[in-house]
């Protein structure tokens, strides 16, 4: 059905509830991007070796073998203590999106990348297998099966790359948030790093950091796809572009009201903050400091608008921010932290390791062919363990998790419900849409329930262990 | 004009070529969107502040003022000694897709982020002043004045976000990519970083990895939008497929042909090595290597080659690479590099710290006002230097870059014709599309006409000081 200009595809359930769709459904029959903000394809973000495989494997017949595929990290960036899934709900998205449209087959006609018979299997491209994974915002650790894609090895290779761009960026923004709202602890945490990474990959970093417990971005496309709230006032050229900084402040306040937030640290904080309760009255919103030594600066403030009779008046601070800072500002009078660079840049730590690898494939293309564990041959550390897995996080006497399993064949009764995969896709539906808020509760909830030495910010290992139960046969 | 479904708006100068572009004007009226990589409104990649800044300005009076923004850093990432800048044609599409459509308007009604007379004032919107800035490729210094942007104050406060995401995130990139050319030396580089970064950020990395040296990419979007040649084979899971190692190659080869390259790590390298030359013979294209001690496993894979008559088999090396460890297998027999994560997350520095800052704005909002420049006090090291900016390279004797000279006020005429800013966008119409190899030749260029130890990969200062010449009125 071609698009029609001005219906609302709107779906309830989707992630954030992405109220602001716009009527695109363009070359393929999904209902619902957010466009300007999705894309209508995700199927080129792909590396072209996915396809070339495909290629082979239809021509030697092996492409319908049935396998399985799982994303998995062998290790968490040096020194932190747990990891944080972020991204599933795109994944998701990205699934369903993954179609090859006339203008792309054409391209890859064009570059000879396949034939024929690729081409035409791709037009008719549709995921229609099983995804499984760990909800988002659980926790992670080494060896925890995050993702499982099961279906015919051709269908489930191509999506390698866009899932793994997916996750590993997103949750490497999301243990950053993680941490820094652990820091912040009640105080809310402003995300505002939009122009220091990628225009749209910012849009992914607010929604991650959101999942990771931040309160608000000052991304506006992070509003609209995701519902996000937004915030912001003023920046210093906009104390720069007026006479000076009483006509800036008036000119805010008139526009923006009492309670705005006031940028205080264009020429002199103390004569700004005068005038600022001058002209806002004790009313005033908050002060915005945005540089020098946010500690000192921050009690002067405080005392200061605290003689102006300014007492409800908060202080927000910004200024290259990341966790340490963050916790060392926690004596200090501040009321809220804005967190740019080192948030969309993962504080350190800007992707994780995640792989997409063959666990476990079907010995021929047979129906009901039964499936063999298959691993890469352990080498400079590349390990990967074979056989189709399940995972589980055990409980000490207290409730809090003490290890994360990870096996293959049957699961432990003791374990039985504690598993932590949980169905996203079945037969190419998605059946797991959940608002975001979901995905923020839940990190909450997965953080909390680990033992107390998680949030430390010093490096460390992994604050709990990964055990492995083989069992069965493997598959 | 509505779009024409199947018509195709293909712009030969655009930059990249951009063949295969999607008859998808969307909501406005520009014509050559390369979705689904391209978005077709880049107005939501914004923070908050702007549009409430322009709420205010416009309330007040001011936001007609004519302002001049520049873009510059203050800093290199530590330890580097150049930077490159990239980014500059895609910026150049945002500022012609920035548009608020009703969809937007919508949004931020209901939002209440703007006023009704600011919702009127952004349908309007399109951006009809001045862009001057270094061309894309170009090398950079700290205070070097890479974008200026002059119009009314409301119309290019608005733009800071987006602009600031695509330099910082583009030239991050490039600038590693940089450092990884010159390593390697006449070795071609692949980049193959896609899945470990956002998946549209991969194929703006892509991009600047070409512009920085690197010959091709694994990412078929990349290819797609901006004509980057595409490479890619196969996996360990294609071998772990199939029964056994000898099947899958002889599968890969029966599809890709001779002159393919076979992964041989999958099991034991020298097994997998004499299979490949078993299968496909000694016009064997190529064999790579993904784990182990790739320096000694090169070599030993080389010997056994040349041994089996494959002596115009060629090594293609892939394993965590950044620019030391492509240095460090100069003299191992490898033929071609992949890069993946170390390329996408800029080697260590995912960001490059660029800001965007009024340094000049008319005295009133009067038609030939005067430029005043203004710049906010310093203050924790956030110094700006007020005042509209030239910038020049001065040469050595030998032609050799020796100073980046910044300034206000007149050009000294030595200087004149070594001036760094071009002419980008004119009464808001783009003037200086190219195509992007123009981009990476002008690189190449430039970088080999720095100081011999600008590509020094040890830490040192910047290569070459940046001198201000204060002069004239600093408007």
């Amino acid at each position: 059905m071609p698009p029609t200009p001005g219906d609302d595809p709107r779906t309830p359930g989707r992630i954030g509830g992405n109220r602001h769709v716009m009527a695109r459904r363009s070359f393929v029959d999904v209902a619902d991007l957010g466009l300007p903000v999705d894309v209508p394809s995700t199927a080129l973000f792909t590396d072209q070796y996915e396809l070339t495989m495909l290629r082979a494997a239809l021509k030697a017949g092996t492409a319908g073998r049935r396998s399985v595929f799982e994303v998995f990290t062998r290790r968490l960036p040096d020194g932190r203590r747990y990891g944080v899934v972020a991204g599933t709900g795109r994944v998701l998205d990205a699934v369903e999106n993954f179609r090859f449209d006339a203008d792309v087959l054409r391209f890859l006609r064009e570059q000879d990348v396949v034939d024929e018979e690729t081409l035409d299997w791709l037009a008719q491209y549709r995921f229609s297998g099983d995804i499984w994974g760990y909800p988002e915002g659980e926790v992670y650790f080494p060896g925890s099966p995050i993702m499982r894609v099961e279906g015919t090895f051709g269908e489930c290779v191509l999506l390698e790359t866009v899932i793994l761009s997916i996750l590993n960026h997103d949750s490497a923004i999301a243990a950053a948030a993680s941490r820094m709202s652990s820091a912040a602890g009640p105080r809310p945490l402003i995300e505002m790093g939009a122009r220091r990474t990628h225009e749209l990959a910012a849009v992914a970093a607010a929604r991650s950091a959101y999942v990771g417990g931040f309160a608000t971005t000052s991304d506006l496309a992070a509003g609209f796809r995701y519902n996000i709230p937004t915030v912001g006032t003023s920046a210093h050229a906009f104390t720069l572009l007026h006479d000076n900084e009483r006509d800036a402040f008036r000119a805010q306040v008139d526009a923006l009201g009492r309670d705005t937030t006031l940028l205080v640290d264009t020429y002199d904080v103390a004569e700004a903050v005068r005038t600022a309760v001058e002209v806002a009255g004790p009313e005033l919103g908050a002060v915005r400091i945005d540089s020098g030594d946010l500690l000192l600066v921050a009690h002067r403030v405080r005392q200061q608008l605290d003689e102006l009779g300014a007492t409800e008046t908060k202080i927000v601070v910004t200024s290259d921010l990341d966790e340490y800072a963050i916790a060392s500002l926690a004596a200090a009078p501040v009321d809220a932290y804005g967190v740019g660079t080192q948030l969309v840049t993962g504080s350190g730590h800007p992707t994780a390791s995640m792989v997409y690898k063959l666990v476990a494939r079907a010995e021929s293309g047979a129906e009901g062919a039964p499936l063999v564990p298959v691993a890469k041959k352990s080498s400079g550390g590349k390990t990967s363990v074979g056989g189709r897995k399940w995972a589980a996080r055990r409980l000490d006497a207290d409730g809090h998790a003490e290890a994360e399993v990870v096996g293959t064949g049957p699961v432990p009764d003791a374990l039985a419900d504690r598993q932590l995969l949980v169905e996203l896709v079945k037969g190419g539906e998605v059946v797991a849409r959940e608002p975001l808020d979901a995905a923020r509760d839940r990190h909450a909830a997965a953080r909390a329930n680990l033992p107390l030495s998680a949030t430390q910010l010093s490096r460390g290992e992994p604050v709990i262990p990964t055990e492995y139960a083989h069992g069965g046969s493997g598959s």
